[in-house]
């Protein structure tokens, strides 16, 4: 494939060396882009949004139009595969994501198919390809998921939750119909993924948001499998080119090893663990993604400066293997003056040989 | 003092030989409780139950009445400590707590000052004072506070957060404002701990909830630091026995070697680590409590013996130095005969030598 002229992303992830630490923010489209609300409000509501190829193209490219950043990353929602799959996806003011038809009968269950991504998720698909077309190379699109297991929280809940009661009353008494949930997930995921990547997605993510309210054993059986099954079955070489893929799982410190072992090329981690603690944990296997507090990101820019520096630090020297970001999602309250700041500081930083 | 008659969970903290493994459950004097909803129902709302010593007593006992636990635990908020201090805690129904006045001003902060436990807080050591007399030394009694840096979560939050958006402002702007809060609770704390101690609990805990959401330096400089100032300002012999104190970082599983040097006889684990692991990385140093996923009570009595054995396994042979808990507080939704189950399980496991 033709190169983005900007290409430090993927090389980190592959371990090559870079010329400049590369970054980019999780959901860095979005609520905290003053050009990001007014799309929203042309759009009149978040899925009417999503469901635009040319909106979500343009949500896509406004943190890449506004700052230096070393990726774009598409903008889209985690749940359009179960939305896909008929559960009703709806998004309430100030309650977050809903299903109207949460996962919880055993028919229902058992009836459950996963999606053709160019059918019901052609959207994502035409989005992903004017995306790509209007990055016109100048740095790689990411694609993403959610995780199959992340999937089946909010499939089971119904929406978001704090004590996952109906996962894991499933997961305790039923394994046998969680395993079923999340196996066609695994298989919607990766065709999902697949699809964005011929689309024209250079590399992609798995979000693993949930998998960290898990027992260890539980975290391998029922979310780290599905997630290792996916990466088996993704088209890796596109264009003549690698596609380098990233799983992230928040609250997953404690498996680090395990997630190094799962195939993927990158680790994203959430700003609990010590960058240099992990990379000594994982040696040479993978490369990581991470780890700024976004708490951070409300202090001055100064202070910006100062963290930023600590996390680059941590990683220690050796020009390669390490992909700048946060330990999860930039918060809607960040001044967007202080993005500018980090893009700064980072970009800025010469890391010993 | 008069040795409780069965001492077996202040045996296990010290690492002596139990009779059994002892179990209770954090949260256990709670919702999930029919009759202490009839008690809540009586007292009108949540603060008026716990302000009233006799009523506070009443639902203590309650679980040690309806199941064999080898504890009890003072029923009471975290919050009682910046209530005393003028915040104005409210309770709104399916809100959780709120406070009038969080503390978000320097001359507010400035203005902190620890309360009289003895005083404000009087209505606790009543509390404290009944439930033990009315334990007639059956089990020990657990007293218990928030850390100083959850509760400074709570009071400059104004509540629950999910990003805690303004003590994380405050943590990397102004770190001298919130080491100044910090002290504050932590001089509070050590003195409400001390009262009740005087009063009649024979073992105490601290619950840090939120100290997991900070980075590896934060948590060590923010939460860890204050609750080892509190560990060396307990009084911790009285009537002639040696007081153990847990400490209880939720998701704090990567920095278990840092909080097992802290200077409590006991570690609370959250489910997502591995008790074996656990225990394995702090050796002989401490006691270790917990920690079966409170969502294994929503399964059957069968699914719960099976995963509590596990739990018991995972530790390993060795009658000494486990406290069988949950790994966070029990759900109001769990089945109460549930519980019995467990219990069961837990006196019934005869560990290998």
């Amino acid at each position: 494939m033709t190169k983005p002229r900007n290409d430090n992303f993927l090389r980190a992830l592959l371990k090559e060396p870079t010329d400049h630490t590369p970054l980019w923010l999780m959901r860095q489209a979005g609520r905290y882009l003053p050009e990001y609300r007014e799309t929203r409000l042309r759009a009149g509501d978040f899925l009417t949004l999503c469901r635009s190829p040319d909106m979500a193209c343009e949500a896509t490219l406004q943190p890449i139009a506004r700052y230096n950043l070393d990726a774009a990353i598409l903008f889209s929602d985690i749940l359009t595969i179960p939305d896909a799959m008929g559960l009703g996806l709806r998004f309430e003011t100030g309650e977050g994501p809903r299903f109207e038809r949460p996962l919880r009968e055993e028919w229902a269950i058992n009836d459950l198919s996963a999606p053709d991504p160019f059918d019901h998720l052609r959207y994502v698909m035409d989005a992903v390809a004017a995306a790509r077309k209007a990055l016109d190379n100048a740095v790689p699109l990411i694609g993403f998921s959610g995780s199959p297991f992340t999937l089946a929280c909010y499939m089971v809940e119904g929406g978001g939750s704090r004590d996952f009661r109906h996962l894991k009353s499933l997961l305790y008494s039923r394994p046998d119909l969680l395993h079923r949930i999340l196996a066609v997930n695994a298989q919607a995921v990766t065709a999902y993924l697949n699809a964005q990547i011929e689309s024209g997605a250079q590399a992609v993510m798995l979000f693993d948001t949930w998998g960290g309210a898990l027992t260890e054993a539980a975290y391998a059986e029922f979310s780290l499998a599905y997630m290792r099954q996916i990466l088996a079955g993704l088209h890796r070489i596109r264009e003549g080119a690698r596609i380098p893929a990233i799983v992230f799982t928040k609250g997953g410190g404690l498996w680090l090893e395990q997630i190094a072992a799962s195939g993927a090329d990158g680790v994203g981690l959430d700003w609990t663990i010590d960058l240099g603690a992990a990379r000594r944990r994982v040696g040479e296997k993978v490369a990581l993604q991470g780890n700024l507090d976004p708490g951070v990101l409300f202090a001055p820019p100064e202070i910006i400066a100062t963290e930023a520096r600590k996390v680059l630090e941590a990683f220690g020297p050796g020009n390669t293997g390490h992909v700048f970001n946060l330990g999860h999602g930039i918060s809607q309250f960040t001044p967007p003056e202080h993005v500018a700041a980090l893009v700064e500081t980072v970009h800025g930083y010469r890391r010993q040989a």
